[in-house]
This record gives C-alpha cells, structure tokens and sequence, in this order.
C-alpha cells in the first residue's frame, strides 16, 4: 500500500497524513510535486518522522504509481461529471483490502485546494469518497487520510465486548439487596416513605444496575459500614 | 451529541476538530479551559466558523457533561491501569449510535499533551480507543476527532431511538457521588479503609452503575435520610 500525496501545498498536512500513516500501520509514503521542498521536516509527523524524510518524491502522478496494480483516487466530489466508478469508502476499503495481500495498491490524495486534477484521476482505475455532509463535504488533508487509512485497518477482527468487567453474581446482588433494605430500615427512611413490596422493589432497583463483580464488593462494604453505624447509634437515638 | 475538547492547547486542532464535525453533521461543539482565549478564530475550521463561534465555553468537565446522559471518554492507552471499561471505536461507536436518538451523549477528547486526566476521565461512563499501532499509538488531536466522527456515522446508519430507560443525567450522578462520600464519611468508613483519591474513585463507581434517571431518585433519596440520620446519631456516638 503507498499513501500519494499530489501537489500538497501544506507541509503541516503531509506531515499529519504521515503521522496517521504511522497509526495505522502504513509504512510508505509517495509525493508528488510538493508545494514546499521544505516538508521532510513538518513537526506535524510526531512519532513518524523516520517515515516522512523516507518518503518518496516523483514529478508525476505516472511515475508515482507506476509500479501499483491498483490505484484509487479520493474525491469530496459527487455531482461533477466524474469518469469513474466512485465507491463510498466503506466499501471501497474493502475492495481495496482484498488486493492488498497479493498486489501494490496506491491511494491517492489531491491538493488542499483544489483535489485531484482530471489528469491525476486519469491514472485512477476507481474513486473513493469519504461520506461527508452535503453542507461541508470538503475536508482536511491530514484528516481524510486518517479516516481512510482507519477505514482500511478497521474491523480486522470482529469487535468484541470482551473488555467489559466481570458481572456480579445473583448471590452477591441479593447481599447487596439486604444490606439496602437494612440501611432504609436503619436510617428510618421506611418510617418516612413506606414502600409497598419493598424487597422485591430494592432487588429489582439492585439487579437494574448492571453492576460489575468488583464494584459490588465495594457497594456492599459502604452499606455494611452505614448499617453498622446507624444501629450502634440507634439506642442513643432510641 | 457534544463533542468536548478538554483543555486543548492548540487553536488550530480545535478547528480542525470543528471543520471535522461540520464534515459529519455534528453541530454542538464544547469546550473545557483551552489554551489559548482565541481559538474561535482559528483559520483551519474550513466550512465551520459558525459552529466554531458558537462553541460553549466551560471552566470544568463537570459542568461541560453536566445536562449529558452518556458520557465516553477517548484514550489511546491500554496498559495503564485504567479505571474504566475500554471499547474499541468500531464497538464504542455503536454503543453511542443506540443512545443518541433519545439521550444527550459526550464525547471527550483531552489535550494533545497529556490526554484526559484522571479528574477528567473520572466524569466519563466508560472509553473508547481508536485501534492504532502499537508503535505510534497517539493520534492528532483533530484527526482523532474526524476518525470517531466518521465512525459514528459511517455505513449511514441513522441514529435509532434506544428501548432503553431514560438515563440518569451527569448532574444527578453527582449529587449521587457527593451523598455516596457523605455516607463514607459520616459512617466512619473512611476512618477504618482510607482512600486514596476517594473522591475520583467513588465517581467511576458511580459512572458505572448504568442508572436510569427514576432509580437515581431512589438510591439518592436512601442515601440522603442515611447520612441525615447519621449525622443526628453523630454527636451521641462521638
């Protein structure tokens, strides 16, 4: 996979489209008559500066993507009478994922300004665009690299929720049930607002909570502590 | 939806990520003790001065999540013992969508620098990573913003009403944070098993109960008549 950069007039978003290069795991970036010469050193490429000074520099569109089986051009562009097949990207970066193990694709950016010129699309064998708002649909240079190159590294591997903690258990959720019924009885909030079917109502309230393993051992000793409290103060209160 | 950037130094990430939100038709954007006073005319917000200029001011996170049901914090951490779930933004992102048809959601971004404090991210339900390299895992601040964007609205999937009951709002989890330490207090909890940042501690508590907003009412009001009868048992006990 080669990043192209075409006639990028910022050094400041070369720099950036190098830094997303290196979040998500692309290592070779292209670029075809900088407005700057001066980009190799854009502060912009922070953690990727090794991949910036190695970059490649050509004249033309032809000689930077002449070895590449595939190459896709970007465009914000809808209406005006494109050449092309133009994918969504969510699409298109499947597609796209599906060569990238047996061919060299080039993924091409046009200038801040003005986007790709019809002679660099003409290089193109389909266009990609990212869906934006009709209301803004142009955006940043660094930042459609970013999301373009998440797109294609995205979901490699089917999202898990695995990260989430440990559940408590019903045994742990009906402690926690009866140390809260004792601190509304304790606490003399029951003399004061009676409740109907108060046990089943807390242990509702209690299983509600989505309460992770750990967290109910915390709960509970907050309530033990307050019940505790409550009845050694009880007689004097009595 | 609110995007929330929090203590960002950099006028011009702050742009991009509003020129990013304008991309992706997201319109609220927050902003919690920037750098620098003049962001709002920063020239890299491409198609969303308005929104730039309409942005709301915060002195702290509190306040800027305050009227917010769901509040998800970004990192690009994973080992550091963090606190809180950690999602993968394909995942993460598909959480948000259920809740956006009928609850207010932040999302927080925190400083180029240092990412989101532990104060800050002490507000938040949960996290969310963008799945970048091992290598380079820290992301720029505006393209960071454009990439969970353009998930959130990727595969144009409309936001769904969720079947799920109203949330508690940030507000009332606090009162509910503040009446919880209260109880630790007037109980003598802490005096027996001091802790540290317990104030931090028991809001992450509390952020992970997922509360409907009618038990919030419960638990508070329980909590309240406890350290109410706690603190008229005190002088007795002591």
């Amino acid at each position: 996979m080669r990043v192209v950069l075409v006639a990028a007039r910022n050094p400041l978003n070369i720099g950036a489209a190098a830094r997303a290069m290196s979040n998500f795991g692309f290592r070779r970036l292209r670029v075809v008559n900088p407005y700057e010469a001066g980009f190799r050193e854009a502060r912009s490429a922070v953690g990727a500066s090794a991949l910036l000074q190695s970059a490649e520099e050509y004249k033309t569109v032809a000689e930077a993507v002449a070895d590449c089986t595939l190459v896709v051009g970007t465009t914000a562009v809808r209406h005006r009478e494109l050449q092309h097949p133009l994918r969504r990207l969510e699409y298109g970066a499947r597609l796209i994922r599906k060569q990238l193990g047996s061919s060299r694709v080039a993924l091409l950016f046009g200038s801040e300004k003005f986007g790709l010129s019809n002679a660099a699309l003409s290089h193109c064998h389909w266009l990609m665009r990212i869906p934006t708002c009709e209301e803004n649909i142009s955006m940043n240079l660094g930042q459609a690299v970013a999301v373009c190159l998440y797109e294609l590294v995205r979901d490699g591997k089917a999202p898990r929720p695995a990260e989430d903690a440990k559940r408590a258990t019903s045994v742990e959720l009906e402690r926690l049930t009866t140390t809260l019924l004792e601190v509304m009885r304790t606490s003399g909030y029951l003399t004061r607002r009676p409740i109907a079917d108060v046990e089943e109502r807390m242990r509702r309230l209690v299983r509600r909570l989505i309460l992770p393993a750990r967290d109910a051992v915390v709960w509970l000793g907050i309530l033990r502590q307050a019940v505790w409290k409550l009845r050694s103060a009880k007689p004097q209160a009595g």
